[in-house]
């Protein structure tokens, strides 16, 4: 195990009817800016809850936040924020409200005499303070609720960036899996897969004998391919919405990537395709894991016959058709959850290879995974395979 | 799943040479208070280590609290913190250290004028704030690390009582496998113990599909079983060092029992055993728990059944058969570490029923377990099929 740190704050309140929990969490008095999306809270109700809930407190709304949550919408709420004083930034919806909420509240807070921009361009260095955080969830899948990670893109340079704080780490997140129920079923689809590969990118490494970790990680991976093609299936199964929700909190909550070593690199290709094909974030990871663990069998050999073995259950007396079956099985997974595993499947027939791999070399992503070994070579293999 | 809610915020520094983070961790100008048991942190290094990263700060040590931590022991700590205004207590040691430093935590900040037995004898209630509590835990069993729950003793009324309160959950704690390499071999395996039933007592009622926290359960169950008997066998083994104390605190923090029914009959039937005969409360919790099992058996039937096939691996095809099984694995397996699982193994060879009954009756403690149907009847049965 290597050595580490852990730190998740958040208070999780977890259940059906959870949202009344707001108006006991909140001091009377607290100013609240209640923020939120393109109305689907509207529609479905959870936004009236939470009025409910609050009916007693001081409430403004901030709505229009986007998915892949724009710079420049943002920069309207923090001029609000920094007119009106709120307490407390409340988010109601996914993870892009979410991940809009933590530009706010570092934003609200940061020198007014510098664009907030500039700690989104350091990573989230420089953020000294940020506003408290709550947020009630509407959709499990980057475990944005309880972790310090945010992604903004702007529209006038037209980057997409991703920044951390601690800061911005949300003090309690209400994740009642019913108001999962009405998700369309491809955003259903793609939580599933986002959360699956999450847990990939911090298990399917290389060994260090973190044991918990790794049955951590694969009691994850069961769970969310049991209960994945169920949610489709039932979209109002409670305890099966529960257990996708509660898995993909866990997914990136810093637990299971603690004291291991991580790969990230089927993120990264991932990033290309969204950019330059405008596939799901989602899509994008199913599209290319399958291809990436073919291409990295030797280095990830052993862990590759663990999940083999623990997730889909394989005998392993024959190692390498093991590691071929539980390749076969994920990607076999992924389709199940209505979600293609090949660029010919979003109908992308001819990709522009080397565009994909100018753009990784443009961004300085040059050595990735777990080892730093896929090199631009190797990733232009890996799309290769992936088309 | 149940509703539920989860709240785990100390921060973790797992590793070896982590003690050195205490520099940074704790600002310039902190006045620390460190407390500690009977010495074995001089001896075996750790203090000096948490000395020589301390050495710019201001620093005082509270010596002597000992195992099963005493009021009046402590009252003398609290004279202390309160005349010196320290910032943070720093507890080096194992649980008791630990469980006696929260008590100093809630009563330095208690009303002057009442004695803070008043909010143990609560239960916790009462406590509305606290020190900020730090820690450096030498051995892992009780989970106290991250978790809000103290046991204090009173020598003078013979009162031993459990509180707990979100206010004296640690800020921090620093684990270093390397500080448990010379505990007693006892100790360590009370520890491994310990945090096996914790775990079981979290797990094994009856299934609600919670399928994660299933898992997690199982995870740690098989890690400790994997790695008990090697700490005895090989105690310099980071690795497996590690394990354990990662083990420990998951079994105990929120995370396995949140959304999932709780039994806690083993450790109530325990207490008596400690009271009476003085044994340790591990080996009070492995000579309860597989008496316990057989009389529960028919309530716990699904998920011992599960139990026997993911923790043990045990073929399911004749039900009663697994079932028997897993619970003589559970036998051996304490065995294994050094624990005898019958009273008789600590040479009580006619256990005062009746007495121990009684004790149960006058702390109230008649209908136990997740379905509160282990009344005094069952108790008896229990100890008897114990002994």
């Amino acid at each position: 195990m290597q050595n580490f740190r852990l730190h998740t704050p958040t208070q999780i309140i977890f259940g059906e009817g959870q949202v009344d929990a707001l108006k006991d969490l909140l001091p009377h008095g607290t100013r609240i800016l209640i923020t939120i999306g393109g109305g689907s809270v509207k529609q479905n109700g959870v936004l009236d809850q939470v009025m409910t809930a609050l009916k007693d407190h001081e409430v403004d709304l901030f709505e229009g936040i986007e998915p892949n949550p724009k710079y420049e919408t943002l920069m309207q709420a923090v001029e609000q924020v920094r007119q009106q004083h709120y307490d407390l930034l409340l988010s109601v919806g996914g993870g892009s409200v979410l991940d809009g909420t933590k530009f706010i509240a570092a934003a609200a807070h940061y020198d007014p005499s510098e664009d907030p921009w500039r700690f989104v361009e350091a990573g989230g260095l420089g953020i000294k303070q940020a506003m408290p955080i709550g947020c009630v969830l509407t959709l499990p899948a980057t475990g944005s609720e309880s972790n310090a990670n945010s992604v903004i893109s702007r529209l006038s340079t037209g980057q997409k960036l991703g920044f951390a704080s601690a800061k911005v780490i949300p003090q309690f997140a209400i994740l009642d899996p019913t108001h999962t129920y009405t998700l369309p079923t491809r955003q259903v689809a793609n939580g599933v897969v986002d959360a699956f590969v999450h847990t990939i990118e911090q298990y399917l490494t290389y060994p260090v004998n973190a044991r918990l970790q790794d049955r951590f990680a694969e009691g994850i991976l069961q769970t969310l391919v049991e209960e994945g093609p169920r949610a489709l299936a039932e979209p109002h199964n409670y305890e099966v919405r529960a257990n996708i929700m509660w898995s993909a909190t866990m997914a990136l909550n810093g637990l299971i990537g603690a004291g291991v070593p991580q790969d990230w690199a089927t993120h990264m290709l991932g990033h290309e395709l969204t950019a330059v094909y405008g596939l799901d974030h989602a899509q994008t990871l199913a599209v290319v894991l399958p291809s990436l663990l073919q291409v990295q069998r030797t280095q990830k050999h052993a862990k590759l016959l663990q999940y083999a073995e623990r997730v889909w259950g394989l005998d392993c007396s024959d190692p390498e058709h093991a590691i071929e079956r539980a390749i076969e099985k994920t990607r076999a997974f992924f389709e199940s959850m209505g979600t293609p595993t090949t660029l010919a499947g979003y109908d992308i027939s001819n990709p522009d290879l080397d565009l994909l791999v100018k753009r990784l070399e443009t961004h300085n992503l040059t050595q990735l995974g777990e080892h730093q070994d896929i090199d631009l070579a190797k990733s232009r293999l890996i799309y290769q395979m992936a088309s």
